[in-house]
């Protein structure tokens, strides 16, 4: 398959909805602009591509949950607002675009995440596109799942380690613990939406979770590893930025071969465990690869 | 009735369910302390409060809803820290007490704040604790009419309106905006939850709700009187912040003795909406009157 295509095709139907979103705009204007500025920044819809990508591979048609999916673009969006203001990151330069808090002033960057996370759980819960093979019990579920992922349980909880742990000495728990809290839990969660809107039996949601899981890891290290030798002009931000705040990377603990190999390690996990799922699970084999190889 | 009874025992049930959601603490540890700083620094628990009284009006038990009802006060919580950050409303005291950002820094406070929000929609959907009584639909409901009040169309757009408000000319359309999104949307809210996970019918709905819109008006003008006339050590903030800083206010717009006027009247107002309810609406009106003669 050609995976290129593939990505375009599905973040378009993102795109498509997510700007369909603001045909009502928010108010006041300013809190509007804020929100739609970074959410159109020109992400590139991974979490929620995994999302229609699980579901495909359970047998549904990716329409039917694109509310949902965006929903994690969403949540994606508000956590980059908040990660790049002055009292975390304090980053000036996202995706080549001066951050959110740069362009609109803290107070209104900090109210367009809250607005892009409670949105989330808004479109996550409204029953206007929910199609009858959907059940109410699964989108409950799925709710959970991903107010768990998203939370202090999850990449909240990631991000307050992140912080805590500058000029620190370097500890693979706190690593580790960093890395699967900060990026990985909403990634396996994304996996696992395709899945559980899906009904997909407790053996295939076990193997999309270690899929997740694998490439939610490996996901995190190609970033540390991009921050240190990426293009800055791909990358749209400063490389070099994780060590002169002395993150917590995978690049600073094992260096940038070793980080690599254990990406690949990952990701070829990662191909283990969809091989048992069905032919559909092509896209979900072809994004893994991607990830490894991506520039930015 | 005995009102302050009945408020002191439903807190005391809140506070209880609120302090065992504790008992498996939020990881990093400064995170959990941050979150519980604020949750347990002696909020009234007025909106939980409202949800029971209302379930309770249409026929439900308390305990039944108690986890969503406690829900509100995470997010009313969330919503309290981000406010009193520097790039908002610059406020080092609240309840008497050092606000989150002075205690635990900007960053982990943006983060309890991020963390409480979110724990909110997990409580929302979390099944263990759901009766028969209460089906998939109506919690579903409930969830979007949350995330609706507290969202950009809500609470957050309120409070967007109110920061770039300050220092405005006064502008009775802006100010009527502000009160209904920033403290009126999630008030109605959490009065309609009661009624929504009770089933209640569409006529009971439309009186909770008025009485919700009346009630949350009523609520936010007391709190401008307060601020303006109240007494410091009771509040525990201090007051005339939102005169310095130029806050659109209702005392500022209409002046103490006009504000009073226009809060007792729709006191009133909920109080007739209610008439046509059942006898169990003796709770939501004796805390329709209780606020308006509150001292904190």
């Amino acid at each position: 398959m050609n995976i290129t295509a593939y990505l375009k095709e599905k973040k378009e139907l993102i795109d498509t909805f997510l700007e369909s979103h603001f045909n009502t705009p928010f108010v006041p204007a300013v809190l509007n602009s804020a929100m739609g500025y970074s959410l159109f920044a020109g992400g590139k819809r991974i979490r929620p591509i995994l999302a229609l990508a699980s579901y495909e591979t359970c047998g549904g048609i990716a329409e039917e949950i694109l509310p949902y999916a965006a929903s994690l673009e969403f949540i994606h969006t508000y956590s980059l607002i908040h990660d790049d203001l002055p009292a975390m990151d304090n980053d000036d330069l996202r995706r080549g675009k001066p951050t959110n808090h740069k362009v609109f002033g803290e107070g209104i960057a900090i109210l367009a995440g809250d607005a892009l996370l409670t949105e989330a759980f808004y479109l996550l819960s409204n029953h206007t596109h929910r199609t009858s093979r959907i059940t109410h019990c699964s989108v409950l579920k799925m709710i959970r799942e991903v107010a768990m992922a998203a939370g202090a349980h999850g990449m909240v909880g990631g991000q307050a380690q992140d912080i805590l742990s500058e000029n620190e000495t370097l500890d693979s728990a706190s690593l580790s613990f960093i890395h699967t809290h900060k990026t990985g839990a909403l990634i396996t969660a994304s996996v696992r939406m395709g899945g559980i809107l899906a009904n997909a039996n407790e053996k295939t949601l076990h193997a999309l979770t270690q899929y997740g899981e694998n490439i939610g890891l490996a996901f995190q290290i190609i970033d540390d590893v991009l921050n240190v030798q990426g293009d800055s002009r791909e990358l749209g931000k400063q490389t070099g930025s994780d060590e002169r705040m002395e993150k917590m990377t995978y690049t600073r603990l094992y260096g940038i071969d070793l980080s690599k190999k254990k990406a690949e390690e990952l990701v070829n996990n990662a191909l283990d465990v969809v091989q048992s799922l069905s032919e559909g699970a092509e896209p979900l084999r072809e994004i893994a690869r991607y990830i490894i190889r991506r520039r930015n």
